[in-house]
């Protein structure tokens, strides 16, 4: 199972009027654990590039559950879920204390070579590679 | 139908490495569009909570269909279609110039009272005003 | 005189819990604003790197004269008062209908070659060239 | 000394398309620092609220030495060095491995009374206790 998990504290430039993190900023919480996660099997976007892929983002959904606040400890999990023909990743934002659940979502990237710009029908070689899936059993 | 359009250029600071809008940044196209259409019917944030509501946005989706650009001028259209129980808007985001869809989704918000934080399970009376529905034939 | 005026309005998102606009966000309204200067004389970023060089903010100061607010329409200025050796530009965020002052500052950029990555101590001739001065002259 | 130090790591979303952090991101890491050391001190902005000033940023300056790039991690300090009439704070944004310089900074911030709007000529008495500083004497 790939899963990363990132503390963070809800900065001040992330809360609006309505003293609550305006719900848009959770994307970048996504990332910023999808990365950690990406980071771990080794295939940041750096590597995804490297070896002739990006991995656009085409399908977002978020479920807000609880608002957070200024100051708050939170803590987010992406997970790896779908990997065959595309990368789904399931995330969760919770509390870092209490461990409530404040936002749920997942995101769709699909494999797009980087010189065709032409999309992937199955995902590249490399990315299997790093899941510890030989690419020819598949 | 009640309905807003904005036209934006896409900003050097939403443009990432690989010279696309990072995909976060188009819940602030959004935003900016909602905000447009609540001002046409004088029920924009202010006026929510004045009249003792706030309407956190408890769900986002959003499918992205072709990559925007730096510079890019682009149309982001916000439309209401759902209003009795919760508030449901519909965004389409295209080029301005060749009308190709980019990004197409939707968020949903509910309203909360803002003094007791409980949530209503039907819109607000001063919101149906708004949009023209006698609240006492629903 | 190279000068550009841009009008926006303070989206929702930039504002704080304070009910004023961030003072970081205000980077993003100068970027704007130059971005909309350097399109005048066809050196934006794009057309810099295609020539040779990128230009780096090396020094950015601002002065926060007054707050903007929530849906507040602001005009914001940028003008070119230094090219020789360096990019130096001066901004006015005001009210677009008082025309008061809000908030006031200036950037610098120095010109780095793309590829060897060496900062130039005069400013390249196909920028000058832009800015309708003979480099020879100079 | 009054001073925090946290650490960082340059996220995707901050990188610009030439592969560098956009010099307006630099704002959310002396955010984040400083309101690290405010906590410090038990004078966070809840606090300063609750106790009846806000403190607007009245300027701010920025020196970008080097450029930092996608998952670097970086160091940011904020440090105060001006307390009597106004507090300014100083920043120094460093690699968190050769504590190379980035980017180098400061921040002024005026008290305002939260209620009547008015500024502050001299830092509240709330504010100095927090320094431990007797009030009376200064």
């Amino acid at each position: 199972m790939i899963r990363a998990e990132v503390e963070l504290i809800v900065p001040f430039h992330d809360v609006d009027m309505l003293g609550i993190a305006w719900h848009g900023h959770y994307c970048k919480y996504f990332e910023i654990a999808r990365c950690a996660m990406l980071d771990k099997i080794d295939y940041n976007y750096m590597v995804m590039k490297a070896t002739g892929y990006v991995w656009p983002i085409v399908d977002l959904q978020m479920r807000f559950v609880r608002p957070a606040k200024f100051n708050q400890r939170i803590r987010v999990r992406a997970e790896l879920v779908e990997w065959e023909y595309r990368m789904k990743i399931k995330y969760l934002i919770s509390d870092a204390e209490t461990h409530e659940a404040l936002v749920k979502g997942h995101s769709i990237q699909a494999a797009v070579d980087a010189v065709t710009g032409e999309m992937s029908y199955a995902s590249p070689a490399v990315f299997l590679q790093r899941l510890g899936i030989d690419d020819d059993v598949c």
